[in-house]
């Protein structure tokens, strides 16, 4: 046997933006197990493959990542090849490497194909770059949501306003008003520019504010964004 | 007319890991204008296209990036499509925007397609994570070259020291002891995991090292390499 379980990026949500390398693995599925805010016209790539959806719908029932995992393991001990279809890349904010950890640990064969992620190819869509010769040369990323398992905040975006010159947001839209706060506390400037975003997914979305005036008007968005923070906002293409 | 210019990523370095779009846009290609580092068997899509080096090699002649803008706009005057592929994303530590910038001001149609970086598909390689649920919820990514023209360092590694969990660092092949160092002196621990990678280019590159041997027992690397900085990378398979 020769079957194997592959880990794959399917890109931020315009099929075509999946990599050729994803489509192969694709056409060669018994199985696909895929995740929300997957473009399902991918599914048709899968011809042979039984599509089953594991996503994370609120309200509906939807499968643990241990029954995930367990699915995949199953699945593959019968001689099938087995897609697990990640929203972006398989590694970025996604569960992609727990699987992977368990697949090791159970001695799986195994592949990860990357993805192409939303963090960048959001902002690209509406020309915002991350990095920009003379304006910004980092980029912090982070996850605008706490675990609510711990007592500790996992990031500290204090410290993060003056580390880098890009701050890249994800799962942030309902704490974007305390971050905002938070980073013109630590000195950012409040005029600092704030590009909200969804791409590839509708509606899309771009809301251009600045830190203060997130504050003073705060905007209540569904997920998923991403945000970006800084000056790069200002090079988006201002269309009419 | 509607001829485009195709600002174009071409992945990491795995001809299979362009997109389905950015293959695409090859297809259609007229002039492929393509980078260091592509593929070169992506250029077989582009069957029908003129092939044109732009790269920079060392010691060789190469175009500036304002011939390169020159001759995209000329060929696309032609009523050309023009594909301008650039390694990993266009936007991420390329010069994509600043030709994107240029196109726009002079009014010409184009579009963006974006790619895998090798920023977190060459950790991938390794199966080294950028985050990971209860080790590490942010990024911070920074160049380690220093722009000659500017009296100011660009990155303050000292800051994103305590800001971030992972650091990614780019074109850092050079100055990577001296990173370390500023690190350590910043209060990451000594013994801070430290990961050089090469990866979809020969040789592939892996060395481990902690912060703290990277100052005693310096490491001499050509580039390209991504740098990763963090307890993620206690996480790379080892094999055998």
């Amino acid at each position: 046997m020769s079957n194997k379980v592959f880990i794959v990026g399917a890109g931020p949500g315009d099929p075509e933006l999946i990599t050729l390398k994803g489509l192969k693995a694709l056409s060669k599925a018994d199985v696909v197990l895929y995740d929300r805010l997957i473009p399902t016209e991918l599914l048709k790539y899968a011809r042979k493959a039984e599509h089953i959806y594991v996503g994370k719908s609120p309200g509906k029932h939807t499968y643990s990542q241990q029954e995930i995992i367990k699915m995949m393991i199953e699945y593959y001990e019968k001689g099938l090849n087995v897609v697990r279809l990640h929203g972006g890349d398989p590694f970025l904010y996604g569960r992609g490497f727990e699987e992977v950890l368990e697949l090791r640990r159970r001695g799986v064969r195994y592949e990860i194909i990357p993805g192409v992620s939303s963090i960048y190819a959001v902002p690209e869509r509406f020309e915002i770059p991350l990095v920009l010769r003379g304006v910004a040369s980092s980029i912090g990323i982070a996850t605008g949501t706490e675990d609510p398992s711990k007592d500790r905040r996992f990031v500290d975006f204090k410290k993060l306003a003056g580390a880098v010159d890009t701050i890249v947001i994800v799962m942030g839209s309902r704490n974007i008003v305390n971050i905002a706060r938070e980073l013109i506390e630590a000195g950012l400037p409040e005029n600092t520019p704030v590009a909200i975003l969804r791409a590839y997914l509708k509606p899309e979305i771009k809301i251009l504010k600045t830190l203060r005036e997130l504050i003073e008007y705060p905007v209540s968005v569904e997920p998923p964004v991403v945000i970006v923070i800084g000056n790069v906002v200002n090079f988006t293409r201002i269309v009419e």
